[in-house]
Order: C-alpha cells, then structure tokens, then sequence
C-alpha cells in the first residue's frame, strides 16, 4: 500500500472509497460484516475483498476485532462529540434535542453500511468491546440528559427520557428491513421524540432551528 | 425422548423448561443463539447443551436453520393473531393501540431470551426465512393501520405511523444494552407510542383499558 507506506503492494486495484489502505479494509469489512455476518466473515475474506494479502492486512489490523472495534468507534464518536457539545449549548433544550436527534437519524440513515446492526452481537458483550459500550453509555446518557430537560420543561413523563435515543436507532432496524430509510425519516424520528417526551410546542419551528444549526444545504454540514 | 416417542434416549437429563424434547432443543438453541450467537453456534452444540446425541436432534430439525425458523415464528404468531384481532375489533383505534403496543412490549420484555436480537441477522435474508419475514411485515403493517387511525382522528402528523412498531422493538435494544428491561418500560413505551401519533387524551384511561383488555393479574393473561 503505498499510500501510507506500509504493507506489500495490491494484488489487485481496489474501487472502495477511501484515501488509504485502512479506509478501504474498514469499508471492506463493514460490507461484509453487515451483509455476511461477523461470524461468518475471515480476515481473509476481507483482505481478499480489498484485493490484498492476508499478512498485508495485518499491517494495519492485528485482529478481527480490531476492526470491528474501529467500526463501531467511527458510528459512536462524532455522535457523541456532538452529543456533549449540544448538552453544554445555553440554547432552550427542545431545539437541542431535536437537533441531536435530528443529526444521528441522518447519519445512520445516509451511511454506506448499516453499522448498528452490529450492535446487538453477543461478541460486543466482551471485555475487548468495554470502551465502546462505554462510550455509546455515554451518548445514551446524553440523550437521557437533554430529554430530562425537556420533561422537566413541559411536564412531561418521567420516564420517557430512555425513548428518544431508541427512536433514533429504530433507522437501524428499518434499514435492515427495507434495505433504506427514507430521507423523511429523521425529521419524523426528531419529531417523535420531542413528542414522546411532552414537547407540544412548534415543531415546524424546531425543523427550522435543526436546519440552521446543521447548516443543511451548505457544503459544510457538521453531522 | 421418551417423552414425544422419537430418537433415542438422552445422554443426560436435562432441566430446561419444555414438556418435549422439541421445546428443549428450542430453548437451549435460544440461549446459544442469543449469547453466543448465530454463526458461531453449531447444531452439535445446541444437542450437547440439551444432553442429547446430535443423531437424535436430526430426528426433529433436519437443519440448524430450521430450528431458528421455529424461534422466529415463536417470536410472531401470537403477536400476529392478536394484533390481526385487534385489527378487526370495532373499539377505538386509541385503545387498542395502546393494548397492542403494551402487550407486545411487555413479551417482548419478559421472554426467556432475547430473541428479537436475531431480526437483525444477514442471515434471514435469504428465501428460507421469506415466509416468517412476510409475518413480521403483516404485523409490522397491523401497527401501521391502527397508527393510521389514531393519527386520523386525532389530526396527528401523518408520517409518523411507523413509529409505534419501532418503539415496541426497542424493547429488544435495551435488553441488549442493559441484560433487562424493567416492567414499567411497556407501559412507558405504549403511552409514548400513543403521543408519537399525535393522541393527547387520557392515557391514564387507556392503561385502565389495556389492563382490562389483558386481564393484568388475572391468572389467564392472554399476551
């Protein structure tokens, strides 16, 4: 791989977006994980779907787990950086939940490979996964937060705080059912959540709130 | 197994729940499955963890994904039947959203094994699993007739039909994440499912009308 240096050369050249040779294992691998099965997937089978060598794939990953940890950081972390950037915002709490909401429905709904269906594995249940499920902790926590703020400002239920976060990974389920989500979808999830949580303010207002503060339809949106 | 008068005797006595050896290949298989997952489980494993030769779990699954065919449709018919019956009831959509959305939450929250972490697997993509994949889309499309209802009469917003079915399978979702989900958690995913689609009347009066429905208490609770 030269483009960073490191590895023999390709048996073959690669069509897969990404600049590097790690980019284009990790796509490798989530088409495979997701469409095949994580089980059912060898690390030689991902070498030879990126046209490369088994040892040239061990340069960048020493184990299958390595990469499916690498996935699963690259569905968490800018979420989550979003997640307590919104939390530490001054801004009224319904517009930030629905802008947080809003933005990870969109990202899961758009990305190449349906990566929370990974989610639910037993594998992830061991301690080489901690970080990760410690991190997506946090970003359930997050939402818990924000959602509290907005029970808390229009009375709503107590215990709903938990449904946002869940509505948000229902795009999973239904990528996994219909093989997409529309491009709706994320502004229904948004809404349902503020609604869930006793919001019965102006939604359209929210919409517009969320399309601000993601800049959408500027070639810099930030989610 | 003397008990259903095929294959040969066990090697070991078994104490899972099940009157007949079927139940007991199902309910090991369920944790195998589960818990260590699909691929990485073999038909060997599943007749090892009943205590019984693999030999003789052919006599009642001719192959592994016939036996996760039998979880499946355990997962489904009877969610089916009643939200079909539910369907046909002439009561008010609002109840019997709610009574659908409750009752299946509430098993999907109180099984012995968390089964609908399967939906996910690439694995059911294939054609054997078509017909239980048609039986979870005329459920998933039940949810989607009676949200329509409840969205109709109460001028809620029209996309948000999906909702509902999706707040009921994060039940799925939670028992990953946290091992459990608490029995107030059907209850709360109902009342948010009926505010998704836009209800604001009396959810005090449906949990009332759900716990009749359902005969919470009674000994001949039917979901």
């Amino acid at each position: 791989m030269s483009d960073d240096g490191r590895g023999r050369p390709r048996l073959a050249p690669s069509r897969r977006p990404g600049k590097t040779a790690r980019e284009e294992i990790l796509d490798a691998a989530a088409e495979l994980f997701t469409n095949r099965g994580y089980a059912a997937t060898s690390t030689r089978a991902v070498a030879a779907a990126v046209g490369m060598r088994q040892a040239s794939l061990y340069h960048h990953f020493s184990t299958k787990d390595d990469i499916l940890d690498a996935l699963l950081a690259g569905t968490i972390d800018e979420p989550l950086r979003f997640a307590e950037e919104l939390l530490s915002d001054p801004g009224p709490a319904p517009q930030r939940l629905h802008t947080l909401t809003f933005g990870d429905a969109r990202q899961l709904s758009t990305s190449r490979w349906n990566l929370g269906a990974l989610y639910l594995l037993p594998e992830l249940r061991v301690e080489r996964f901690e970080e990760f499920r410690a991190r997506r902790e946090r970003l359930r926590d997050a939402y818990r937060r924000l959602a509290g703020l907005v029970i808390a400002e229009w009375d709503g239920p107590p215990d709903a705080a938990e449904l946002p976060f869940r509505l948000v990974e229902s795009v999973i389920n239904r990528r996994s059912d219909d093989g997409e989500c529309s491009p709706e979808a994320p502004w229904v999830i948004a809404d349902g959540a503020l609604r869930c949580v006793g919001f019965q303010g102006d939604l359209a207002a929210l919409r517009r709130g969320t399309t601000a503060r993601l800049r959408i339809g500027d070639d810099n949106v930030t989610v």
